[in-house]
């Protein structure tokens, strides 16, 4: 697909500068760019490069003095990394699955899809689900009973939709995702050594010898609009009603969200976040990679918790967090700096000891 | 599905109150349960909110004053959480597969299926593999060659168990499990950087340029009867011999257990839990969320390792842990107040200095 | 499959003793060795449990006193764990996947596959796919249009390898693996909360209220020759160019690698590592387990992080680092014996106080 340099400003509503009908194919790092290819030199670091490619036109910054560059053509954008976003989408080449039905799939006939989704060789579509217009359902896939999905999904290769989950509009599922796999939840029939040591710090547990009776979960998922969830992620089940995500969150891979946790809207959980069941997070959250949460935690609007921190006490909106276990952002890089400290910190005191020995004659 | 409250009741071993006579469809929480739903309310924070919803009957604790919250019936419970594990088998609607042998699936004619095994569609049932009575196996699975897997398995969509892997009774399996992968065991020809590392904590490596050559994983896995493995979790088969899980041991989506572990009975393994090689664990141990364990470590029964804690040596019998590295829980908690407390110690050090310096003259 | 003592011995190069006539079948550790197989005995430790087995022959470190042990052959290496990188090699019974093209694959005309490919039931292998000879695609694989893979592969069941992903000579793929899903990255239209959050430690976030745009990506994932890839791994594919892994390098189960990280020869990345965004790691690097590295991050050569270290800055090459955050591993051990003495401190500093302010009259 090619497109004009006018027709690209156009779509990104930016101005475009120069040559504005040279044509480009597809978008390139600058000192790989062949000639057909806009480059992306967002900053003056990147743009330097462009002499070891061959693009003829790029995305620069607002104020770039583009000619410099010995560029044809340019598109000034005052953040290009978001102008980005509109550039990738039209740029983007997709995944190659085939349009229509494959013969090879497997369709519940009480299944109702809009006219044209599409749905891969060896997808499964179980009974009364229900698949809203324009959405693609990729090889392999697997929709479980009464699965409701709005319009414009993307289901990737593998991704696993458990029964009676229920989807908003434009959901992008990457591949080996599994949306509405059981809760972790079980029980002893007397208080287990979790539940004891949950309120007894003194590092010695009850001993008591347990077998787990396996709590059901009869809750499913939903899902708000304009969700994303990762490769190989996990959003389980709720134990009586549905885990929640809200609009326009994104998950990403090999996070797990556990049971009954209810998430606020726009926020993102970055790779190999862990959450244990029954979590609120409030809108616009960003956990980083490898973050944890303990099960029934509250955490705020607008917090932002840095990467692998693990959160075993409520966040309150607002604040960004750090560390095991998670402190206040500022009260971390304290902490932290007084760690690496230590070793002298031991010799001050020792030598200290030693002084005031002498001074009350006890040497 | 409608059950009377006195039919529960003696499901679960317990005595009803009320008007037993009355019929529920469902479970749901106090403050969205419709009029014919039991309402779950364990403690009288939960029952506060019945009035919100419409129930007539709830599952309460034993010595509730259940007419107060103008229920028709109730069923009275010393454990609610406990009897909602029965409570929960009985009213879960299940997946939602379809009974007896889908005409898509693909199964070896050398595979010994008990006569009421069902299989989904897509799913693939390799060589010799003996699959037990009552098992379901759902769509898109595979079953390895040779795999043996006992009565009463519920295996979910997607998931994969690798050839000769063994698996006990009332085996539940969520969608994406892999049982059987390979191990990740490599060797270099001469001491690696990480065998010199192991030894060494001077904090420089050896350099060596090394290349990999890959062990291969002879054994299996074997799991014993009433296990559960999450969805998209990882049992790598053993080198020699078969990785072990015991009876009754779950294992939570997203975790990892390495080659040659040998896991005892009644064991939980929370969300993202990594366990490396040759691990030893005894029975009715804990591992919450993310812990991690190093390659070679026993950890003894009855063990408890809190939220992310990183175990890198034995755990004795008994022993609650928590933190990175790990530490007997109640030390923990001691550090890490210490640690929180350090900034005001190094001024107090410091006002110690200036003190004891004037006080020697040393000013 | 049976094998002489010295056939065995010839394969690995080293040099058998006793009756090497004599015919193995398996290997087995010492105790639990059957007649007809090998032992592995790779010191004195193991080999002491010989007498509790039925072993014949075995593999024993380069001076043993075989005859010692009452074995009947035996073959010494100087690096018994090395040479079993071929003996379990030769021993491996390998995963039972049938030979030739399942009929159920679903194979896309235009797709090239040498003539020995084998293609396992319910693949699927997309437009313009291109797989190497000698190659085994396992069941229920996805191969995405325009994928290039080298010859002698081996792609376990339920991998997905998204379109135009390029892959090395002898790949081995675990189930479920993902390799180019898309990148996790959104922009806001103005600086978002992370954004300002990197440049402020204060503790605070701006609290914008923020919604993600998608930044799709362009590019793929290229893993070079002698490649391995965990299950349910994944591997993100670029923004504008590929991910890249480099020659010899393993990535264990449940790693997750983030776009547009460019990975060395010769690493391993082992379980639940999660690498996000944009990180150059160098040749020779060994991620322990659950090691966590931030974006942007680059890590020289022959760097070795311990098991969950989290990498939040650069890291030299030649250095052994520990710990959260990640510090020079001497640094890191000083540290920890400091925290775990720091109630001792307090205690040492409350005293010293007390006798400071006796000594100064402020008592």
């Amino acid at each position: 697909m090619a497109y004009t340099i006018a027709e690209i400003a156009q779509a990104l509503g930016l101005t475009p500068v120069g040559d504005t009908g040279l044509k480009v194919t597809g978008v390139a790092e600058p000192a790989l760019a062949g000639p057909d290819e806009i480059a992306l030199a967002m900053k003056p670091d990147y743009a330097a490069r462009l002499g070891e490619g061959q693009a003829r036109a790029a995305m620069l910054w607002h104020d770039a003095d583009w000619e410099s560059f010995g560029l044809k053509a340019a598109i000034l954008s005052p953040r290009p990394r978001y102008a980005l976003a509109d550039l990738s989408q039209m740029m983007d080449p997709g995944p190659g699955y085939g349009a229509g039905r494959h013969p090879s799939a497997v369709i519940d006939p009480s299944a109702e899809l809009a006219e044209d989704v599409a749905v891969g060789p060896l997808a499964v579509i179980d009974a009364g689900a229900k698949i809203g217009a324009g959405s693609v359902i990729g090889p392999q896939v697997h929709i479980g009973a009464e699965v409701t999905i709005g319009e414009g999904a993307m289901i990737h290769a593998g991704a696993r939709i458990g029964a009676r989950v229920t989807i908003g509009k434009r959901f992008i599922c990457q591949p080996g995702a599994v949306i509405g796999g059981d809760g972790f939840s079980f029980v002893t029939p007397e208080a287990s050594d979790v539940e004891v040591a949950r309120k007894d710090i003194s590092g010695e547990t009850a001993r008591h010898s347990q077998q787990w009776a396996r709590i059901y979960s009869l809750g499913a998922v939903t899902l708000g609009d304009d969700c994303e969830v990762g490769a190989n992620a996990c959003i389980d089940r709720g134990t009586i009603r549905d885990t929640v995500i809200g609009d326009g969150t994104k998950v990403d891979n090999l996070v797990q969200v556990g049971h009954n946790c209810v998430i606020g809207k726009d926020c993102l959980l970055c790779g190999c976040a862990g959450l244990a069941g029954s979590i609120t997070i409030g809108n616009s959250v960003v956990l980083a990679g490898q973050v944890g949460v303990s099960d029934n935690i509250t955490i705020g609007d607008n917090v932002i918790a840095g990467g692998a921190s693990v959160i075993l006490s409520n966040v309150p909106a607002g604040r960004a967090v750090l560390g095991y276990p998670a402190m206040k952002m500022d009260a971390h890089v304290e902490s932290y700096k007084g760690i690496r400290r230590l070793p002298r910190l031991f010799r001050d005191v020792a030598e200290l000891k030693k002084a005031v020995s002498k001074l009350t004659g006890n040497d």
